[in-house]
């Protein structure tokens, strides 16, 4: 379906303020045709009413686990371990493939709800995730989590090699399968060895945890005598294209890796406030021009999947460690939110930002509420003003995911109904 | 008018887990007179169905400049001082009586939509912001912002006075006045005794900014040899009750002094991070039982007035600080957006919870959206998955100011004509 936006301003990276007034776009068979000036003889059946409206690149959630939306504020404000052990683990031992399909479709909905056009997801049961994602033609990088260590979950490599014939560059290219490794402390060394050859074979990426929580630095220096980035970086894992998600706590020398080995940081900064893991030192990425893309982390971590919340925090949390009022302008944080999550994921010649030839990946936010109100500066209210409510229509591939707020491709009523059914179970089986 | 709210989960501070599902609440002439069970002969005019809803507390901002949204994303991520003398005083000297009006009504209307049921604001024309309050049935506390040192804006006591007299417990005792001198930087010494002096003798409370950034902190060390806490101390002016906001650096000193001279704190985490001042320290202000509100700041320091980003906020920051997961759990958040800013405003016997004899300022929250399920605490839901804009109706004073999204007391049409007026103007009067 070709279509028509028009009388939308429109953010581009390129101008100098972030976005242009009043401007029109033409999708062609999914891909943005035309910006401004619209050719007569362009053939469109949709038109979308762009008046009060700001269009710009669809949010990219690089990292989640989306199944875990059933786990959502089923436990909080424990310490780390026992959360894990006590509550998280235990329940998600009990998930049925079932679960993990209605758990996936909440969150996507929740996903395209907020904004978000593309997720960089791990966990178990990917093909299940893949199946979800297919069905609701939202953008998504789907890896299977693997452990070799502290759970036996007899999943193995077969099932990623498989997810990855069955599904990478499916659905138009808009399905993308990468290699996902738990984190240094659940996989041996020997382990990460072959993932990373697996990687090489395959020609695709690593997603994987890095240097999140105190716990791991502690484990890894005692087991390899290393901090967790040495050793990645010693196994030749950073070889691979690596997306490593927190990257909390570094030295200046892993800083040093991960600028010199192009690894491409998944910023959480909502997980790691909740979960007590602290500051992930953003400014010396910055300094060091470390390709940073935000994430929500799983919704039992966060708790929700607002991207929104993300940009604001990254923008205000970082002024408020260095103290500096000036770090991550706004412009930043919106790219962070997109083009930077793009580069990640190595589709950023695909979406990421408006640009002609580029896939219709687009959100339009209503403009008109009043904490939008006055409207000095757009790249200032996305960041500092808006909510995920603001967004009233989604665009993946040129495919219309909701309109004026209404989702096209998923029965939300269904899904909850399911939703509610499984978490019913879930606890009854917990007590 | 007496309103039945009927099959709503109800929120209560005295429960152990924090709610009751599926209860009522009968409000009569504005006052909650019962809960549970309804009795026979309950004489009601308006049902409200809370089926898949949650009554709550009315949230209460501590701390905001509401004409300050006129100044909305006017101005972001530049060095403080170059902030407020390059943009924000400029463009604050161009503001009219008529500016202020608009704005406030554009803040009402959002406090309004954010399940904000009363404010603690601090301005200059405070009589004008005063007769917005009241138009809008929203309750305020209200202070006219004393300086006698920076700008000489030719205000005086006698505005204070005239204020007081004019509105102070009016409106059904919705609207009260407070004294608002601006800061221990802004003020000198003798004109902060004389304001307490005043204080005593209207026998009403103080609104003052304290120890918010470094500068301040410089700046008071270098003249007075002594921290701005302590020198309110030593002033006296802490005898009478004190709304202290930011608070962001305190020696320990300066925490044992704010603990015992019952100083409330009001703290806004956005604006402290934005504004690049820092952590304030809530733990150790916990330690020793100090009261801590929550407020937003001014919309040009934050850049919105959604209380829901404080909340979750001041939870996940702190825990992030201290590395402590369990600091702040769910429900002190909460309390420190209803009945803490109840207590600080003294007003906790009318407002701030939901109990048999206090006003029925309620609000609800619509549970049925993706990211608020599963509901298997609710407390965790309202404090780290929900948004603003899930508040689906509000009740202040028993008069319904919103219901199912529509604000009832404002033309909000009318409200963002002006405000559109009003931006116009300055912009054109700034360059």
């Amino acid at each position: 379906m070709n279509i028509l936006i028009k009388n939308a301003s429109v953010l581009f990276f390129t101008e100098e303020n972030g976005y242009i007034e009043e401007t029109s776009i033409g999708i062609e068979k999914g891909i943005i045709k035309h910006i401004g000036k619209i050719p007569n003889d362009f053939n469109y059946e949709k038109v979308i009413d762009g008046k009060d409206k700001l269009a710009m690149p669809g949010l990219i959630n690089t990292h989640t686990h989306l199944p875990m939306s059933l786990l959502r504020n089923y436990a909080d404000d424990m310490p780390l371990w026992k959360w894990l052990t006590e509550k998280v683990w235990p329940i998600e031992n009990k998930l049925t493939k079932e679960d993990i399909y209605w758990g996936t479709m909440l969150s996507i909905a929740e996903l395209i709800m907020s904004g978000v056009t593309c997720f960089n997801d791990m966990y178990t049961f990917a093909d299940t995730i893949a199946k979800a994602t297919a069905s609701t033609k939202i953008r998504g990088n789907i890896s299977h989590t693997l452990f070799d260590k502290t759970r036996n979950d007899n999943l193995n490599f077969k099932t990623t090699r498989s997810l990855y014939e069955k599904w990478h560059k499916s659905n138009n290219d808009r399905i993308r399968i990468f290699i996902g490794p738990h984190a240094p402390y659940t996989c041996s060394e020997d382990y990460l060895k072959v993932i990373t050859n697996l990687a090489k074979e395959l020609e695709t990426g690593i997603h994987i945890h890095l240097s999140e929580s105190l716990q791991e630095i502690e484990h890894i220096s005692k087991t390899y005598g290393k901090t967790p980035v040495k050793l990645l970086d010693d196994i030749g894992l950073f070889d691979v294209r690596t997306l490593a998600a927190h990257c909390v706590h570094l030295t200046e020398e892993d800083l040093d890796i991960l600028m010199k080995k192009n690894v491409h940081v998944l910023y959480n900064p909502t997980s790691n406030l909740k979960l007590a893991n602290g500051f992930a030192p953003i400014d010396k990425m910055i300094k060091r021009k470390i390709n940073i893309s935000l994430g929500t982390d799983g919704s039992c971590s966060n708790n929700n999947l607002n991207m929104f919340e993300e940009i604001n925090l990254a923008a205000i949390l970082n002024k408020g460690i260095t103290k500096d009022s000036t770090l991550i302008p706004a412009i930043e944080a919106v790219k962070m939110a997109t083009i930077n999550g793009a580069k990640a994921l190595g589709i950023d010649d695909k979406v990421g930002s408006i640009e002609i030839g580029k896939c219709a990946d687009i959100i339009l936010l209503d403009l008109n509420k009043p904490h939008l109100y006055p409207k000095y500066n757009l790249i200032s209210s996305i960041v500092y003003s808006a909510q995920s409510s603001d967004v009233d229509t989604v665009i993946v591939d040129g495919n219309i995911l909701m309109e004026n707020r209404k989702l096209t491709t998923i029965d939300l009523e269904e899904v909850i109904k399911h939703v509610k059914l499984s978490s019913k179970r879930l606890i009854k089986q917990m007590h």
